[in-house]
């Protein structure tokens, strides 16, 4: 129940992508949430993945910002040094007020999301792009167009680990980019120009 | 990928209760993941209980809300003769946004949890209740200090669903109840009166 307790604080983590609406950003509990469901109705259609086992693992993949807060791959302060041990040990700490063996379990459930190797847990990495990439599809380019972010960009950004989860979702997701950037150039295109 | 879309507007849905830290109201989006986690590790612990299909109960349960609203039991425009009605065709919507199979899946998930007749329904309600519970005693009464709630009520209002999905948890929630209502109590006690 302290561990229990304790997480409601990742409540409080707040990340880049806006939620549809553009009300406000997400916040990386209901992120976990959606990612769940990404993986139980896209997990199940998926050869070779355990929709059970991706989803354990992305219900704690965020735990650690608790601690650490959410730092994105492409923000200033992210440093690839030291934020892995900052991580483990905030894993150690919270995963640590569960009873002995179930808090084992939990960090290496994390462990290997973290590590990336397993099939399982590619498929958990590719969601946890594909997500956020749908999300700035649906709020008008949402962290995209506040960083003037590319479409090559985020081809070489994206496509990687979500091909390497899962080619077919690749495959999707590059559409609703090749969409979202026609349409996006149209409406520029459309806008009146000042002489 | 247009359920996924469509669900992410559970994050606009507000619940009554209150965060740790009383920052804000809980949404119910970042209230079925905390749930989540409650079924991953509760579950586990439960004889008789499917932690994945319990885990998957949760995670839609509150889906219905993107058309329907949260509408607590006790409160003033709660209508149990339209409410199931209105939850139903907008399971039936939403849920019929997936391919046909997978749709009717998880209206059949919906559904039983609704229903709660089965030991994993039972236990998912429990789990529904507690975790308002424990909110409540983490952030000094919550809604139960909002609306002027006594520890009967609680006891009352809480006590059956709980114990009818795990007579042990609600053993322990009704400590947690015990040990709020004291401490309450010794606070009121220690405020200086007025003459």
């Amino acid at each position: 129940m302290e561990f229990l307790s304790e997480i409601d604080r990742l409540k409080r983590v707040d990340r880049q992508s806006l939620i549809t609406g553009r009300v406000r950003r997400e916040n990386s509990a209901e992120h976990s949430w959606h990612l769940a469901m990404f993986a139980m109705i896209l997990g199940r259609e998926a050869d070779g993945i355990d929709p059970w086992h991706v989803v354990r693992m992305l219900l704690v993949h965020d735990i650690v910002e608790i601690d650490v807060g959410d730092t994105p791959p492409h923000a200033p302060g992210h440093d690839p040094a030291t934020i892995g041990e900052r991580e483990l040990a905030a894993a150690r700490r919270i995963f640590g007020l569960l009873p002995g063996a179930q808090g084992q379990e939990i960090l290496a459930l994390w462990q290997e999301f973290e590590a990336g190797q397993s099939a399982d847990a590619r498929f958990a990495k590719a969601l946890d792009r594909l997500q956020p990439l749908l999300l700035n599809t649906l709020t008008d380019g949402g962290t995209w167009k506040e960083n003037g972010v590319s479409e090559e960009q985020v081809v070489s950004r994206y496509g990687p680990t979500i091909a390497a989860g899962s080619p077919a979702l690749w495959e999707h997701a590059r559409q609703l980019v090749s969409r979202h950037f026609a349409a996006q150039g149209e409406a520029t295109l459309a806008e009146p120009r000042a002489l």
